[in-house]
């Protein structure tokens, strides 16, 4: 993704605070009760982008609360935008990455995790960067309620091979799996900017949902 | 595949009992002594087709003992041929289908299976006849060594998902999966007969390797 530099975006983030999370951390273990007022399940999306999926995931589905994480400052305010022109009261963003999930969240608090065009890293020497690495599903796993589930779509071959091996060896149930997900039965598929783009040159979109 | 009647083939694969293996069930728990003369490891194909990828495997690795078990008549017969010409000391074909592979072999006794575009039974109704359904991974198990694996590939979209699923499902470990085998890094791939007219035309091959 092409990274513009926004001056006025932390100044921005800073200015909305009932959507930005200013500290996380501060709200472990009670997200439901103090910032969603609401019992509904709690899902979250590791790089978040630009917000059009989980926008588009908090309006199709109004009970369910949505947590969109962006580490990128340049980004997360395309995100913010979209927030407050829509008003939603069931999502929120995080403005960190997806390495400390385990300071802003208590086990069993989040119900289901999303990883839509994560960076691939594709070389060896970075594997632990990728958001499907060990240590990463540890840190899901930790926040995540018993029998969780992480879905994951990607457009990067190399990182889906790579994942749906890293998935097995962990011990993950793999649920679902779609190789071509544009020209699959799949209906309730909601596109991120990434894969509007993307797919439109034709290429397959990789998609599937895994179970601890 | 087109299939041909032969009606010349059934005489012939009758000729050549010391490459078509008559009566396999009183060879059970035998083969290596009985049958290979040797203590090599056998690796078998479930539907070996016309045999060049089990032909193919045998003269690369002159260790390993092969056996191709193939049902139809009029297409085994085109294995057949190439022993006969190549005259290779392993490799043995076995006239009948994958469901009763426990008569014939007894525990532990094969150390591979190789799956290759095999039949995808794209009807939910027929998921049963999938050579990757639990049953047959049964049956596999029951005769593979202790963390034995299954080597498969196709070109078909649906059997591939769908056996990545089954092979989950049934706790086997994914230990190493190509969604596109011809631009790979994989660099020992012996094509069969349908794999090279197929993969002709640009369309995608997927590989996995998967362990007990």
């Amino acid at each position: 993704m092409r990274l513009r530099h926004k001056p006025w975006a932390k100044e921005k983030i800073e200015g909305h605070p009932q959507y930005v999370i200013s500290n996380p951390e501060e709200h472990k273990g009670n997200w439901n009760e103090e910032i969603f007022k609401n019992d509904g399940p709690i899902h979250i999306e590791v790089g978040t982008g630009k917000g059009q999926f989980i926008v588009g995931m908090a309006k199709a589905n109004p009970h369910i609360n949505y947590i969109g994480i962006e580490l990128q400052e340049s980004v997360i305010v395309s995100a913010l935008d979209k927030l407050i022109e829509e008003a939603l009261p069931n999502v929120k963003l995080l403005h960190t990455n997806g390495e400390d999930l385990r300071d802003f969240f208590a086990k069993n608090e989040i119900g289901q995790v999303y990883l839509n065009f994560s960076d691939p890293w594709p070389k060896k020497r970075h594997e632990k960067r990728r958001l499907t690495y060990k240590s990463f599903l540890k840190v899901y796993q930790n926040i995540l309620v018993k029998h969780g589930e992480i879905h994951f779509k990607t457009d990067n071959r190399g990182l889906f091979e790579y994942s749906l091996m890293s998935f097995s060896k962990y011990g993950l149930l793999l649920k679902y799996v779609s190789l071509d997900l544009h020209n699959s039965e799949y209906e309730d598929n909601i596109m991120t900017e990434y894969e509007e783009k993307f797919s439109a040159k034709g290429h397959p979109i990789y998609r599937c949902e895994v179970k601890y």
